[in-house]
């Protein structure tokens, strides 16, 4: 077992989209290749890829694609940034690569965004204490990013300094992102780890089991109100209620500075079945977790403390 | 579809115990036929029967097998005790069934069981304003109880009176309890609900989508703490932050006057796969919420408020 380099989970080759396929996993390891910008949407709705930063990355390859087919680029940025409405690194990489429609253009990004999350995950890696036991939800491990992760990759940066003690792994359903990917990513890195049903977070809390708690943010707006996969704010609300921080573990692109609040966050509800198949369901992807919640931002800038309109930075275009 | 009836769910024939199992619903409804205590001890430890007033008619009915067989009492006793260790029920009907090990003594305990579960719902709708958007957790029905439900049975008085607009059912994983059990129920009686993965309820809560929660209870201690279904604790803190009040249904038989606090409570820990095939994993079954967060709990004979102390019944041998 080993770490997973950025270029095994989503590469650009000269004609397709090469990318690790997230819903086969932990089962098997299976690429997924796609030769149109409308195929890279598809990975990205279908969450073959997923993770904010990841699916940015994905954009960007599928965007280098369709200028590379020749297809029509107004449409290959609108078919790629419809794919899922919440994530807003989408718009962000696209924006980038209108500007430079080139192969080197995307993998630049990609390459960005590895580099932001090890400076990420070195800041968050010095608010954790010796012995911690870390909770998180979903995956924000490299899968997550194109490699090393936001949350999960402050949770590595923390076990490189022989800090981590044990991290408890939110199942996350109804996908399991969890308790298919963090928990996958965490054995190929030998980090000590249990998968939980979500709804037993608070009884793990309840009995000082929990340090910290690390999540990753899908958008941010400007006061750090934070969208984030469903179960976070449930998180949020249950650190506080034990007096535990959480801390946000993401990239400046996720950053939305465009909006005030967490209330001009559009949520992605997703197909009921994916929670049942057989009843009626309510299925948000997402949760907004309020700033007053989150003890501390982190980003590849550094360790943001509230209050986040005047700490927060601007997403910048390069890390 | 329509109601099923208290013998349908479990009932004791001359040789045997037959239960509806609950491990196949909803996909199938089929009858689990055990033929000695040890028989009805695997079922309730596999779940094919469950619910903390179902397992106490359960083992009623398994030491009324066991004396007809003539089977050893004392090990009949133990084995039916043994088989889960947080409810209390299943002490309280064994104590009764070894004054009187006859047939009739067991129905009479499930007979009496569904008509505690009628008084307290009647009970619990008196809190239920016109209109209300109920959330519950796990399965409180007729499957749990032998009959009616205790939770879901105030919901369906509530319902009866015309009170309720929706049902919000969290799906309860590991076992899906909700999303299997419940869900199955509601369509069943016609009560409009929809399932939700466990850790979007602070979603809802937030987005003012929820007026009450009802939940049952494994086990609740003299001073009201309450062991239930893991995730149970959870809901009550995220109620108490959203302003939302949290009561717990039912029968006096689940109150184990013997322990001052939920401290007291065992907790049972289940098996790991069932979380996780592949992984490590906890599994506690129930967590512990504290008398605090509780707005009342609702017996058959009445609401009891806090101090809990104070205005807490004695279980009573009869309904």
């Amino acid at each position: 077992m080993s770490d997973l380099g950025p270029e095994q989970i989503i590469r650009l080759e000269d004609d397709r989209v090469v990318l690790l396929d997230q819903r086969r996993l932990p089962q098997e390891q299976v690429d997924l290749e796609c030769r149109s910008a409308a195929d890279v949407a598809g990975a990205i709705r279908d969450l073959a890829v997923r993770g904010a930063p990841a699916i940015g990355v994905a954009a960007a390859y599928g965007y280098a694609l369709a200028a590379r087919n020749g297809e029509d680029l107004d449409e290959a940025a609108r078919v790629l940034l419809e794919s899922r409405p919440t994530a807003v690194n989408l718009a962000w990489a696209l924006d980038r690569m209108q500007a430079d429609p080139t192969p080197e253009a995307a993998r630049r990004i990609h390459v960005d965004e590895v580099e932001r999350c090890r400076r990420m995950a070195a800041h968050a890696a010095d608010l954790v204490s010796p012995g911690a036991r870390i909770l998180t939800h979903c995956n924000t491990g490299g899968l997550a990013t194109g490699g090393y992760g936001t949350a999960l990759g402050a949770v590595r940066a923390s076990h490189e300094r022989g800090l981590v003690e044990h991290v408890w792994v939110g199942e996350t359903r109804p996908l399991l992102q969890g308790a298919r990917l963090t928990a996958w990513e965490l054995e190929r890195l030998g980090i000590p780890f249990a998968v939980f049903a979500d709804s037993a977070a608070a009884s793990l809390m309840a009995q000082g089991d929990v340090d910290c708690v690390l999540t990753g943010a899908d958008r941010i707006a400007a006061n750090g109100d934070t969208a984030n996969k469903i179960g976070t704010y449930a998180l949020a609300v249950l650190a506080s209620h034990h007096g535990i921080p959480l801390y946000v573990v993401a990239p400046t692109s996720t950053i939305d500075s465009e909006i005030p609040s967490g209330a001009e966050i559009p949520i992605e509800e997703r197909p009921p079945r994916e929670v049942s198949e057989r009843f009626p369901a309510r299925n948000p992807a997402f949760d907004v977790t309020p700033a007053a919640l989150i003890a501390a931002i982190v980003t590849e800038k550094g360790v943001h403390r509230p209050p986040y309109t005047e700490s927060l930075p601007l997403a910048t275009a390069r890390a």
